[in-house]
């Protein structure tokens, strides 16, 4: 699981930063790919990376502003155009749908591939698997703005085999049962706990993506206690005011949210062509004076989230 | 008058060609820039360039294909974005308002400046100002689509002072009428045409920029005697089969078309990804054997047009 930056600007696009869309590879989890807002030249940003447009199944809307929809309709396109089949869901605001579809419509684009729309009315849980759970909550921003919650399940212990022999209990069918941690009675009448039998579990990672914002109670809901927690920064330490009248965040407010909900990583963009070269670094600094493991991004970042802990097997 | 490429290869983007957009810069004479198509990421290119969003006054769309068009909203938000007041008109196919309309509502953006629509439906002339002439024709694409003919008007010739003097014509607000052409008496009763201190005219430059098409007869009526002729190469030698059934052209076509009508010089675009470095070489040479002054150009090449010929005096 890794989080990859493919525009990390604000408004439009500079010649350093695109406008907003970030990746969250999921390849060896579930051979897929999750985008996170699609500003124009989403697409142009994919060619300079290794990730496959037909791998993208979800796409996340935060907001209808331009900065982060207009590369949509192109990005669709192309999928299709390089043989994408396979279903695409496309989760956010009311009007996602009619967007996309004028776009397509208008063009006579074809795809080979079918789109399910999903408008997000209420906050809660919008999508679950066997893997992961996404949560939506409304933020404060002058359009309708959603920030995302993605919670990995737990990987459960893996069955430990060497164990199992040196109690000189058999193979067979019985070790899918004891995988499963269920208690059973073998043929010599011994009963036993599969539990005993497993190593570590590990704990699921929690990633929140977050669309732009001002300080809203609700954020704190999609990042207490995450691994990894994206957050706009488009405006610096002492701009709080100009921040709350733009429906913007300060770095500042982002760290704090950070170190209030207890999560490990801080990852800052959406950032202003204001602030270029040095000032981008002054924006980090004033932000680790307030929580320490904070990054401003850049475009084609990759940042790896790693499992935090094993579950210790008595706390199980 | 120059034109210069923002985007010069089909279908979807690629690393070494952006989808479609030509800019006519008339900026010696009229203060402004004329987009043809907008294809995704035309903003981003413009970036690259001396161009001014602001200065664009107007935008030509051959057609509403996603490769044409994605790039119109970012490219409106941001001309609106870095300050353009000045009212821009969007010329196309029936559509392009809507696609506009419906992208810029979704997103909420409020432009600081007035677009006008004016919606293509029968060919022939659909502006002139007292420097240009700008006619469209349908073409024959799988979508409704135009190619554009831009006419400059011949440039009058300067009023020779010297030869006035030397006529001991004394100045005054005869000047003006002997400039205009006009046949004057002069107090000491000496009837002087104007057009006998003129120097010699300049005929009005003629662009061609044509959209996807099959070869059709209609294209010829944009093209007889064009200074330049712009014109999509999407397949090459021997594919005219394939051609026709994608609804496109190949190189030796659009030569044959630059020959039969007298053009002066045939710039190919909408190159397919499948032919790049060696390959793209490869169409110019073929076309070449056809066409002697054609060029496949590349994203940010930039061409000069320059005035073909004086009108003799003795023409006039
Ligand atoms: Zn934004
Ligand atoms: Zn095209």
């Amino acid at each position: 699981m890794e989080i990859e930056f493919l525009g990390t600007g604000a408004g439009s696009p500079g010649k350093f930063r695109n406008v907003t869309s970030t990746a969250l590879r999921l390849l060896d989890e579930r051979n897929s790919v999750w985008l996170f807002d699609v500003g124009e030249a989403t697409q142009h940003q994919i060619l300079r990376t290794t990730l496959k447009p037909r791998k993208i199944d979800k796409i996340f809307i935060t907001h209808l502003h331009g900065d982060h929809i207009f590369g949509l309709p192109g990005l669709l396109s192309s999928r299709s155009f390089q043989g994408g089949n396979a279903p695409l869901t496309i989760y956010g605001p009311k009007g996602i749908r009619d967007f996309v579809e004028v776009s397509l419509r208008v063009s006579e684009t074809k795809l080979s591939y079918k789109i399910h729309y999903q408008e997000i009315t209420n906050d809660g849980l919008i999508f679950e698997d066997p893997k992961f759970r996404v949560y939506a909550q409304h933020l404060d921003h002058r359009i309708e703005c959603f920030g995302y919650r993605i919670v990995e399940k737990d990987h459960p212990g893996e069955l430990q085999v060497e164990k199992l022999r040196a109690a000189q209990i058999p193979s067979g069918p019985v070790y899918g049962q004891l995988k499963a941690g269920q208690t059973v009675t073998l043929p010599d009448g011994r009963v036993v706990n599969g539990q005993d039998f497993l190593g570590p579990a590990q704990k699921g990672r929690v990633v929140a993506i977050l669309g732009d914002t001002r300080q809203t109670q609700n954020a704190s809901r999609l990042t207490q206690d995450a691994d990894v927690l994206v957050h706009e920064s488009t405006f610096a330490k002492g701009e709080s005011k100009l921040a709350r009248s733009y429906y913007h965040s300060t770095n500042i407010q982002a760290a704090e949210l950070a170190k209030r909900t207890h999560v490990k990583m801080l990852l800052l963009n959406h950032i202003s062509a204001r602030y270029t070269g040095k000032m981008a670094v002054e924006l980090q600094q004033q932000a680790r004076e307030v929580f320490k493991n904070t990054r401003v991004v850049k475009d084609f970042d990759l940042v790896t989230i790693p499992f935090q802990k094993m579950i210790p097997e008595d706390a199980k």
